[in-house]
């Protein structure tokens, strides 16, 4: 049996329990939910009182090109790249997952209907996270041209659903519900092999998991940057495109940002050669310098080593939950196995949504998902071994003594 | 001939001075240009503060909820429909505005498909900011079903070429380069009585003019709240859609927080009654909660008051141009006609580019626009009648001494 103090010396042990005093964390909480909403880095406040004070109040106009605003969405993605697997020049940091999948999606659309005009078929998977399946239905329907978004119920239908009439497979890399992490590379390889292009979703990916796009010879991807990248609630998104695809990368939200020269005022669009061809409008500086201050916390670390240390997390979570809470009804949801596994772990119990409520109220914040799941994320960078024993004993008081409503009033969390 | 002690008595007997000290500007520079970047109100740092470290440090994941983050973008537009006219039920704050122009064109093509299938035209200025341009461009080209941008040379061409072959007719309010003020009611008129739809883009009338959308029977609305609603850098901006046409207002942007139940994370979308159908993805918090900031201070004026120190403002600026710069090649840009004028007064000169550098090293921070636009905007919230003076005094030095580099390279002002 697994005990509190083998996971304090899993913490003595830890190089990475350093990086915690990189944020902010409330007192008397363990949070556990980075995977939704990741926590404060403490050089945040400084970044935006310059930004606010300095390079808006003093500086004003002049900032654009004095503090590099304009070009602020390649900086970050340059910083971004390593992370992902990236080449610099294929990433930038700008507007909504959602908008950015509807560039990606109209673009990798537009390239299909020159090389493979009778290839119809999208294929995501149901369980996706709903605004992709939503964008898909958006930018069809309206597009009118017979494309049809086809759904698989489980990852293991993928690769029978990909067949030759499709044009383009839209995947998730890690389950926002389940947590399961697709093999990114055979899938990719599979997608190709059928003449299909691969979208990927990297939302629960960036910062959880090494993820190397170009070494899966991936298309496209999005992804946020406000859950592990720590960029700050709702800030700006990514966009990558691979290096090869940059020339014939077209999409209709053609606003001034992706001109080749956007301040020369003509009339008529012309796209940019590089990846800022995926911009659009102007973008939202405060929120989008904060994420240079989550981005920075990366440069001390490795993606290997968080990747060890998220393992060790979700293994802890797993086996002690297993041995702790033996005589609930909880159901693992998350591969045991470690490759198709992300960085936070759910469980199904029937009384879920009051658990998370009575969870929530001792300071473990984990969230619910819809339909009677409980999620708990683990962010390597801030999350200690002893809070995951401090989390699955907080549970278990909570299961063995009934200390929840069951008839708690579900309501929204994002 | 006007003086300085004639703009000092201005300023003593300006009930709006007072608001000046809602911002904070920095010293010995007068700043014409918020009608580009707005100025920082005071209270914008201790609201960042608040959203960073007790809203997202403390609270973290709760604050979607219990900081009110998710109702934000129908918060700020309660706030803002007063300044444009609009119902509280009609605006929404979100995204740029070149995405929420693409939201309102789409929208309108979708319904003018249905009554009128054979229009086919889309009616612009050539000299409309040119994103405008770009995502009409955009979305007509990729939507590929005959749609053709027809731009005009002037506004007096507008009535002829708005024609029963017209779709939609998408005219911004306030000319960014001229400062010409389109009449929107007479406009609006016309444009229906010819079967087309009226898209307004507000980016340079929103606080800066009064703005009557309902009145004027409008259709659809968009604007930025970084000019003269002094939101912050690249703040989010809004979409507006008459309440007529809510019901039908369907585009292809959509992403879950446009969705009936979000949280319900259903695969299939269905979007919302209210203006929220405008939304699409996850929201800048930071960057949309300062918005609010910029907002606050309206309430402390009236939209008629600001319109009437914003004229005497121009009015002055115009006249001081004319009687101290006389004896060089400057043009009048901008309309004498106050029903024809915004809030910002545009000169030519040859030499418009390093005029502009000139003045910017003393201070007086103006910009400059393709083609030889020297271009001043004027803010009656924080903007004096003295600095008006000082502007042009400091302009009539620059020219009578040629304090200026005919050479200097011109490169990006946003």
């Amino acid at each position: 049996m697994i005990t509190k103090s083998h996971c304090q010396t899993l913490d003595q042990n830890d190089a990475l329990a350093p990086l915690r005093n990189e944020f902010d964390l409330p007192k008397n909480v363990t949070y556990l939910d980075g995977n939704s909403l990741g926590a404060q880095p403490k050089a945040a406040l400084t970044r935006a009182q310059q930004v606010i004070t300095q390079e808006w109040g003093q500086d004003l106009i002049r900032s654009w090109n004095s503090a590099g605003w304009f070009d602020m969405p390649s900086r970050l993605g340059d910083m971004l790249a390593p992370l992902i697997g990236a080449n610099p020049a294929e990433v930038v940091v700008t507007d909504s997952t959602s908008v950015n999948l509807f560039k990606a999606l109209a673009a990798a659309l537009h390239l299909q209907a020159e090389l493979h005009p009778h290839k119809k078929i999208i294929v995501s998977e149901r369980s996706n996270f709903p605004t992709d399946l939503y964008m898909v239905q958006g930018l069809t329907q309206w597009l009118d041209r017979g494309y049809r978004l086809e759904l698989v119920d489980s990852p293991e239908q993928l690769n029978s659903a990909i067949n030759e009439h499709v044009a383009v497979a839209l995947l998730t890399h890690v389950n926002y519900r389940t947590g399961e992490m697709l093999d990114m590379t055979s899938l990719t390889t599979h997608i190709h092999a059928q003449g299909a292009l691969a979208i990927w979703d990297l939302c629960h990916s960036a910062g959880a998991v090494p993820v190397e796009l170009n070494a899966a010879n991936a298309d496209f991807a999005i992804g946020c940057t406000y859950k592990y990248l720590n960029g700050g609630p709702g800030s700006p998104a990514f966009i990558w495109v691979a290096e090869r695809h940059l020339a014939k990368f077209t999409h209709p939200l053609s606003g001034w940002w992706g001109h080749t020269a956007p301040f020369a005022m003509q009339p008529e669009f012309t796209p940019t050669a590089s990846i800022r061809r995926a911009l659009c409008g102007t973008q939202p500086m405060i929120s989008l310098a904060l994420v240079e201050t989550g981005l920075a916390v990366f440069k001390k670390t490795s993606m290997t080593a968080l990747r060890e240390k998220s393992l060790a997390l979700t293994d802890l979570f797993i086996q002690l939950v297993e041995q702790r809470c033996a005589n609930h009804p909880l159901g693992l949801v998350t591969p045991r196995s470690h490759s198709k596994r992300g960085s936070h772990v759910s469980f199904t119990h029937p009384h879920a949504y009051p658990i998370i409520q009575a969870l929530i109220e001792r300071g473990i914040i984990g969230d619910y998902r819809e339909p009677a799941v409980l999620r708990f994320g683990f962010t390597p960078l801030y999350t200690g071994f002893v809070d995951v024993w401090n989390a699955v004993e907080a549970l278990r008081d909570i299961l063995d003594t009934q200390a929840y409503q069951i008839n708690a009033t579900r309501h929204a969390v994002t």
